[in-house]
C-alpha cells in the first residue's frame, strides 16, 4: 500500500492494466497442465493459510459491525470454515474442467483449397468488479486463470482484508506454478476512484464484468468505456397455460417461488390463464400461505381470491429478491408473451404447457436469456447447465446471454490453412 | 422530411428508435419464407426503379463535383449499372442463404433431468453508420432484415439521394411482403446530431456497427454508448519462416500486397526470416517493382537491398492502402510474432513455414482476427470462409472476430425444456 499512497490513483491503475496486458501474452498460451497446477496450488495455499485468512476476515467483521453493516451484509461478509471448503472445492472443481482455449472447431474446406475453421482464444484482459463476498475473489480469479485471461479484480472496501488475504493465496500460487503474478491483480485501494479508472482503461482492459447490486451494476454500464458483461435484474415469470399439467404446474410454481427467495432466477411474478386460474388459485394461495409468501395480485385474480393484497403497476416490474409474489390473470398465451417482453427482465421465463404449437411459439417469442417449458426457473444456473463454474449471468445480448462459464470469458478468432494458397 | 424540419433531430431519432423497437419484435418471429419473399421484393423493385435511382445518383454527383469531392470518392458514390446489377445479385445470394434464426444446438439431458440447449436469435435493433458508398443501404438492410434484425440506417450525406431512391425500394418491398416499414429505416436527415442521437439511443438500439474511414470508426467508438462492433486498422502481415517453401512464399507475398492495394486485408508489412532474407529479397524486390510497388526497408534489408527506401519507426504501424510496402528482416519467428501483436491491428497475419510446431505456435499466439498458414491475407474475407455475406470485419474480441456474417448478428438463448421438473 505504501506505493500506492505516493502514487495518483489512476497511475497505480494504469500500472495494474500495463502489467496485466503483459501477463495476459503468457497467459494465452499457458498450458493447461500449467494453468490446473496454478490452481491446485491456490488450493493448497487456502487450505494452509486458512488462519491468516480468517484473522483478516475478523478484522473486516469488526470494522463492518463498527461501521453498522446490517446482518445480511455482515453475513455475506463472513468466511466460515465451511465457506473456505466451498472456496477449496470450488477450485476442484474448475480444475477438472475442460480447458476452452485453442480448440478448433468447424475446418471445413472452402472452394478455394483453403480450409477455415475457428480457434477458441482468451479475451485477454478481464476487470471484475464486485461487492461484498470475498469469495468472489477465488471464483473470478480461477475463471479468469482457466480461459487463459488475466484479470484486475476490485473488491468491497467491506472485505479489503479478507480479499488481502485471499490474494496472498493467489500470488503464492501462480508462483508455484511459474506463472506470472500480475495474471491476477487484486486492487489494494479501497479509494472510489479506482473504479473510475479501471472503467476508463479501454487500452489494457478487454471486459468488465460488475458483480452486486443493481447500484453497483448501473453505475458500471453507464460509466464504462469498455464493453461490459453484466446482469441488471431477475424479474423471472411463470406462466401456466390453459393446456397445462396442473400437477406439474403447481410443483413449478411453488419450486420457482420458494426454493430461495433472494436468488435472481426466483419467480416475481406468476400469470395464470383465465382456463385455469379458478383451479389453481386456491390450492396455490394455500401453498405459498403455508410457506408465508405474501401474494398481490390482479383484480381478476382477486375476484377468485379476495383475500389477496392488491397489486399495483410497479408491482410487475418489481425484484422482489423476497417472499412476495405477484399474480396476474391473463387471457392467453399471447397476452403472457406480451406482459413478460414487456415488464420483464429478459432473465429466466417458463411456461407449464402440453400444448406443442404453444411451447413453440413461446420459445421463439420470449425474449429473454433462459426460456423454458415445464421447468422451474429455478434451475437457470451455470452448474444446472453444465458448464462446470459460473461467473454471472448475463441479460445481455451481446457476446453472451445467460449463465457465463468458461466458454463466455472466450472469443474465437479464424484460423486459415494453405498449401501456397494465392486469392484469385 | 417535412416531419424532421418540424420536430428537434432528437426527437426524430428518438421515433425512429421506437418504432425499429417495435418492428424488431415481429421481425424476430418473421417466417423465413417472408424474410426472403422481402428479400426478392426489394430485389424486383431495384431493378424497375432503375432509372429513379440512377437518377437521385446523378444528383449526388453532381452536388460532390459542386462540393469538390475528390475522383475516388466520386467513384465510390456513384451507381452505374454494373453496380445496380451487383446490389441485385448480392440479394439473391443472401436469399439463398440458411436462415440463422430459430437453430437449437447443444440439446443435452442434464443430471436433473431437464434438457437444455441454444436457441439462436436476432440481436434486435441495429444501428449502421456508413460512408459515401449507398450499395452499403442495401447490403445492411439485407443482412439485418434475413437474421431478424431492425435496422436503422444511416448514410453519408454525399449519398442522400441515392440511399432516400434505395430505401423507396426497401420499404416498397416490405410492404409487399407484409412486413412492418420500419424493419428497415433509413435516416432522411444529413445533420450530424442524428449521429449522436443514434449513438446515445441504449434503449432502442443494441449494437452499432460503423463502416467507413478510420476518422468515422474511431468517432463512433469514442461516443457510443451502445456496443459497436467494428473494424479499425487492417495493418497485416506475412512472414516468411527460414523453414519456407519459397515457391509458397513467394506467391503469397506478391498475392498478398498486389492484388487489390486498398483492401483491409492487403499485407502492409513483410517480414523475413533472416534465414531466407538474402535469397528471397531480390527475387522479390524484382516482382514488387514491376507492379509499381514502393518497398521501405529496415536497416538489415537494405544491406542486402540497398536500393530500398527506409522504413521509420511510423511505417511499422501504417496501414498504406496504396502500393507500398515494408519490409523488415526478423531473427525467428519468435521476433516475427512479437512484432505482428505490437505493431498490427489484429486483423489478419499469416506464417509462410513447413515447420509443423512453428505453424502451432504462430496459430497460438498471434492476436489477430485470423492467423493463417501458407495462405495469403488476401483470403480474410466473409465470401471466402464461407459466410455468404459480410457486414464488416470486426477487429474488436467481443461477441464476434473476423468477417461478420448473419451469424454475428445473432446471439443465443438458452432453452429448457422439461417434464414438470423442480430444482431440489
Amino acid at each position: 500500500m505504501n506505493a500506492v499512497i505516493s502514487e495518483s490513483i489512476e497511475e497505480y491503475m494504469q500500472q495494474l492494466g500495463r502489467r496485466a496486458r503483459e501477463a495476459s501474452a503468457e497467459l494465452a498460451m499457458a498450458a493447461p497442465g500449467v494453468k490446473n497446477e496454478a490452481l491446485q496450488a491456490i488450493a493448497g495455499q487456502l487450505e494452509s493459510r486458512r488462519e491468516t485468512i480468517r484473522e483478516a476476515n475478523r478484522r473486516d467483521l469488526e470494522q463492518g459491525r463498527a461501521d453498522g453493516l446490517d446482518a445480511a451484509m455482515l453475513d455475506r461478509l463472513e468466511l466460515t470454515d465451511e465457506r473456505i471448503d466451498a472456496m477449496i472445492e470450488g477450485l476442484r472443481q474448475i480444475i477438472a474442467l475442460p480447458d476452452p482455449v485453442g480448440e478448433i472447431t468447424d475446418m471445413d474446406y472452402r472452394p478455394s483449397g483453403v480450409q477455415v475453421g475457428k480457434m477458441r482464444v482468451p479475451l485477454g484482459v478481464i476487470g471484475i468488479i464486485y461487492e461484498s463476498r470475498p469469495n468472489v475473489t477465488i471464483d473470478a480469479a480461477a475463471l479468469c486463470l482457466k480461459s487463459g485471461n488475466a484479470s484486475i479484480l476490485r473488491g468491497g472496501k467491506e472485505a479489503i482484508h479478507s480479499n488481502q488475504a485471499i490474494a496472498g493465496c493467489v500470488q503464492a500460487g501462480l508462483k508455484q506454478a511459474g506463472l506470472p503474478e500480475a495474471a491476477v491483480q487484486v486492487v489494494e485501494t479501497t479509494d472510489r476512484a479506482a473504479v473510475g479508472a479501471l472503467l476508463r482503461m479501454k487500452e489494457h482492459v478487454d471486459v468488465i464484468i460488475p458483480r452486486g447490486g443493481k447500484g453497483l451494476i448501473e453505475r458500471v454500464a453507464a460509466e464504462s468505456r469498455i464493453p461490459v458483461i453484466k446482469h441488471l435484474d431477475g424479474i423471472c415469470h411463470v406462466y401456466v397455460d390453459d393446456q397445462a399439467d396442473l400437477d406439474k404446474a403447481k410443483a413449478i410454481a411453488i419450486n420457482a417461488k420458494t426454493r430461495r427467495y433472494g436468488v435472481c432466477n426466483a419467480m416475481e411474478t406468476l400469470l395464470l390463464a383465465e382456463g385455469v386460474a379458478e383451479t389453481l388459485l386456491p390450492d396455490l394461495a394455500a401453498a405459498y400461505e403455508e410457506k408465508g409468501v405474501e401474494l398481490r395480485g390482479c383484480p381478476r385474480s382477486r375476484e377468485i381470491l379476495p383475500s389477496m393484497l392488491p397489486a399495483s403497476e410497479e408491482d410487475w416490474s418489481t425484484e422482489y429478491l423476497a417472499p412476495i409474489l405477484s399474480i396476474r390473470v391473463v387471457p392467453d398465451m399471447e397476452a403472457a408473451i406480451e406482459h413478460i417482453n414487456r415488464y420483464g427482465s429478459h432473465h429466466t421465463d417458463s411456461m407449464v404447457s402440453e400444448n406443442f404449437s404453444r411451447a413453440r411459439r413461446f420459445l421463439a417469442a420470449v425474449d429473454s436469456s433462459s426460456v423454458m417449458i415445464n421447468a422451474s426457473t429455478a434451475f437457470a444456473d451455470g452448474f444446472e447447465y453444465g458448464l462446470g463454474a459460473e461467473i454471472g449471468i448475463s441479460t445481455d445480448k451481446i457476446h453472451v446471454r445467460g449463465p457465463v462459464g468458461l466458454e463466455g470469458l472466450t472469443s474465437q478468432k479464424y484460423v486459415v490453412f494453405g498449401d501456397g494458397h494465392t486469392r484469385p
